[in-house]
Protein backbone atom coordinates (compact mmCIF):
# COMPACT_ATOMS: atom_id res chain seq x y z
CA UNK A 1 0.00 0.00 0.00
CA UNK A 2 0.93 3.59 -0.75
CA UNK A 3 0.39 5.66 2.17
CA UNK A 4 2.15 7.99 4.07
CA UNK A 5 2.61 9.46 7.50
CA UNK A 6 1.62 13.14 8.29
CA UNK A 7 3.94 15.22 10.40
CA UNK A 8 3.15 18.32 12.18
CA UNK A 9 6.00 20.71 12.52
CA UNK A 10 5.44 24.50 14.37
CA UNK A 11 6.54 27.00 13.13
CA UNK A 12 9.71 27.58 15.86
CA UNK A 13 11.12 24.83 14.30
CA UNK A 14 9.97 22.40 17.33
CA UNK A 15 10.29 18.70 16.63
CA UNK A 16 8.08 17.09 14.14
CA UNK A 17 4.93 14.86 15.53
CA UNK A 18 3.34 12.60 14.23
CA UNK A 19 -0.48 13.59 13.05
CA UNK A 20 -1.82 10.24 11.64
CA UNK A 21 -0.28 6.84 10.21
CA UNK A 22 -1.00 5.45 6.94
CA UNK A 23 -2.69 8.49 5.27
CA UNK A 24 -4.66 7.50 2.15
CA UNK A 25 -6.54 10.69 1.45
CA UNK A 26 -5.98 14.50 1.98
CA UNK A 27 -8.78 16.89 0.90
CA UNK A 28 -9.04 20.54 1.80
CA UNK A 29 -11.62 21.91 3.88
CA UNK A 30 -10.85 25.36 3.63
CA UNK A 31 -8.12 27.84 3.68
CA UNK A 32 -5.44 25.86 5.65
CA UNK A 33 -7.52 23.20 6.87
CA UNK A 34 -7.47 19.54 5.64
CA UNK A 35 -9.25 16.41 6.45
CA UNK A 36 -6.88 13.53 6.68
CA UNK A 37 -8.49 10.22 6.36
CA UNK A 38 -6.47 7.04 7.10
CA UNK A 39 -6.35 3.54 4.92
CA UNK A 40 -8.44 2.22 8.30
CA UNK A 41 -10.79 5.03 7.89
CA UNK A 42 -9.48 7.10 10.80
CA UNK A 43 -10.14 10.65 10.15
CA UNK A 44 -8.63 13.80 11.65
CA UNK A 45 -9.00 17.31 10.34
CA UNK A 46 -5.88 19.38 10.75
CA UNK A 47 -5.03 23.35 10.35
CA UNK A 48 -1.87 24.27 8.86
CA UNK A 49 -0.07 24.33 5.60
CA UNK A 50 1.61 21.44 3.27
CA UNK A 51 5.69 21.81 4.09
CA UNK A 52 6.90 18.81 2.35
CA UNK A 53 5.79 15.77 1.05
CA UNK A 54 7.77 13.07 -0.28
CA UNK A 55 5.77 9.97 -1.00
CA UNK A 56 8.64 7.75 -1.18
CA UNK A 57 9.65 7.70 2.21
CA UNK A 58 5.98 8.06 3.06
CA UNK A 59 6.58 11.79 4.83
CA UNK A 60 4.00 14.35 4.59
CA UNK A 61 4.30 17.40 6.80
CA UNK A 62 2.64 20.42 7.68
CA UNK A 63 3.71 23.31 9.06
CA UNK A 64 1.28 24.64 11.94
CA UNK A 65 0.70 27.90 13.62
CA UNK B 1 8.00 2.37 -5.25
CA UNK B 2 4.86 4.84 -3.54
CA UNK B 3 5.09 7.56 -6.13
CA UNK B 4 2.10 9.10 -7.54
CA UNK B 5 0.49 10.77 -10.67
CA UNK B 6 0.02 14.61 -10.85
CA UNK B 7 -3.10 16.00 -12.40
CA UNK B 8 -4.13 19.49 -13.14
CA UNK B 9 -7.77 20.39 -13.17
CA UNK B 10 -9.31 23.50 -14.71
CA UNK B 11 -11.74 25.67 -12.79
CA UNK B 12 -13.84 25.12 -15.15
CA UNK B 13 -14.77 21.26 -14.63
CA UNK B 14 -12.65 20.14 -17.75
CA UNK B 15 -11.24 17.16 -17.84
CA UNK B 16 -8.00 16.68 -15.93
CA UNK B 17 -4.66 16.90 -17.53
CA UNK B 18 -1.85 14.40 -16.30
CA UNK B 19 0.65 16.57 -15.44
CA UNK B 20 3.75 14.40 -14.43
CA UNK B 21 4.23 10.67 -13.51
CA UNK B 22 5.99 8.87 -11.11
CA UNK B 23 5.86 12.08 -8.29
CA UNK B 24 8.00 11.47 -5.48
CA UNK B 25 8.42 14.93 -4.17
CA UNK B 26 6.21 18.09 -4.05
CA UNK B 27 7.11 21.14 -1.76
CA UNK B 28 5.60 25.05 -1.95
CA UNK B 29 7.56 27.42 -3.93
CA UNK B 30 5.82 30.51 -3.01
CA UNK B 31 1.61 30.54 -2.63
CA UNK B 32 0.03 28.19 -4.82
CA UNK B 33 3.23 27.71 -6.75
CA UNK B 34 4.25 23.84 -6.40
CA UNK B 35 7.53 22.18 -7.26
CA UNK B 36 7.37 18.57 -8.56
CA UNK B 37 9.88 16.17 -8.53
CA UNK B 38 9.71 12.58 -9.77
CA UNK B 39 11.55 9.44 -9.19
CA UNK B 40 13.32 9.74 -12.00
CA UNK B 41 14.42 13.42 -11.52
CA UNK B 42 12.08 15.12 -13.57
CA UNK B 43 11.31 18.93 -12.49
CA UNK B 44 8.05 20.44 -13.31
CA UNK B 45 7.10 23.90 -11.01
CA UNK B 46 3.18 24.58 -11.22
CA UNK B 47 0.89 26.86 -10.69
CA UNK B 48 -2.38 25.71 -8.62
CA UNK B 49 -4.18 24.36 -4.93
CA UNK B 50 -4.48 21.01 -4.19
CA UNK B 51 -7.93 19.61 -4.92
CA UNK B 52 -7.23 16.16 -3.80
CA UNK B 53 -4.99 13.47 -2.81
CA UNK B 54 -5.70 9.76 -2.62
CA UNK B 55 -2.32 7.98 -2.12
CA UNK B 56 -3.39 4.42 -2.31
CA UNK B 57 -4.45 5.37 -6.40
CA UNK B 58 -2.00 7.32 -6.55
CA UNK B 59 -3.86 10.15 -7.98
CA UNK B 60 -3.15 13.51 -6.62
CA UNK B 61 -5.25 16.82 -8.46
CA UNK B 62 -4.51 20.16 -8.54
CA UNK B 63 -7.02 22.84 -9.44
CA UNK B 64 -5.23 25.99 -12.09
CA UNK B 65 -7.09 29.11 -12.80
Amino acid sequence: MCEANVYLAAQDGAEEVLCLESVDKIVPEGPDAWRLTSIFGEQKLISGRILSMSLVEHRIIFETD
